[in-house]
């Protein structure tokens, strides 16, 4: 970066630099950008940001992002009375389902995966919170939606031995081939997943 | 976007797609990776992008971004002593000819190129300006370095012109190969210029 820079730029450039997917050259160039022609649009975001900060937590009773104390899923009646409970590992896994239009449970969200070499153990992703809540009346189905990844897979084996212990009947979400996919493209494990859990056509 | 989502959180989507080349999924992406796990990040780029507008405004010379008055590079005596002078498009364009480390002058910024269907004409990049300053004393070369588009060689056509009506020499930067291109990957105005370009070997 050149020193002919001044401060606040340079510090700008730096700052966008911590978004996700966003280099040297990118931030260089979103700085620019919003400096020349996008004042307001920086002023907008600036204020979006402190105001998320400022008043997004956590659900009390399903850990994902909300700013009131309870989100507005677990708080609507019937899908607390559905007795399904979907547990996933990221607020963006919440609302890849709900576009679905296919679930009206609630959900569980880990904020994470069990991942015992980084230190992260069953209370880092709330599984102490999940163990009380499968005392609670009615629930009658745990729905494993942790990623297909390894510790995803671990974090669901985890969780089916809980659920397992009190006696509540738990899925696993079906891995096969993506519709619209091609076999051709598709990775070993995903197509041996697609034989194994093939399904006879009546 | 789901209904679900906390209003502070749309509100901070919806201005990170403000960002250039950040669409719909990304913003989302940055969104929920910000209030996961990057708060002191969020609130430092908040603080980063109201600073950078509250203090950058243009330099009084040459119209680059800058804090001060003037710029570091129009305040450098041996930078105005060159007599060189370069006409750029944009701030970048400046940061990306410092970095060759082989341009010693002074430059002026642009801020964009003529473009009468846009509106833009003369005076929105300065050229009143920039035509006062070519009465400079000791000014002796433009240096036209206006991006190779229809626009920008119609804004250096622009520029020579008022220069050769004052009677300084004005230079247009090299187009040809670009150095550790292949010819054959190279477009055919390109190489036009390649050759049109072309330099006796002594």
């Amino acid at each position: 970066m050149s020193m002919q820079l001044s401060p606040a730029i340079q510090e700008l450039i730096h700052a966008l630099r911590l978004l996700p997917g966003v280099g040297a050259k990118t931030a260089q160039r979103m700085t620019f950008q919003l400096l020349e022609r996008q004042r307001e649009g920086a002023m907008r975001l600036a204020h979006a940001l402190t105001t998320a900060v400022e008043r997004v937590g956590h659900c009390e009773q399903c850990r994902t992002l909300t700013e009131s104390s309870i989100c507005t899923i677990c708080a609507n009646p019937k899908r607390r009375d559905s007795g399904l409970l979907c547990v996933v590992e990221t607020p963006a896994d919440v609302m890849a389902i709900e576009q679905t239009g296919q679930y009206q449970g609630c959900y569980f969200v880990l904020m994470g995966h069990l991942s015992p070499l980084d230190g992260i153990g069953p209370e880092d992703i709330g599984l102490d919170v999940l163990a009380q809540r499968l005392h609670q009346d009615g629930l009658h189905e745990i729905i494993l939606a942790t990623n297909p990844t390894v510790e995803g897979e671990a974090t669901a084996h985890y969780i089916a031995d809980l659920a397992r212990s009190r006696g509540i009947k738990t899925s696993r979400i079906a891995h096969g081939v993506p519709v619209g996919g091609e076999l051709e493209f598709v990775d070993q494990a995903t197509l041996g997943h697609a034989f194994s859990g093939r399904k006879l056509i009546d």
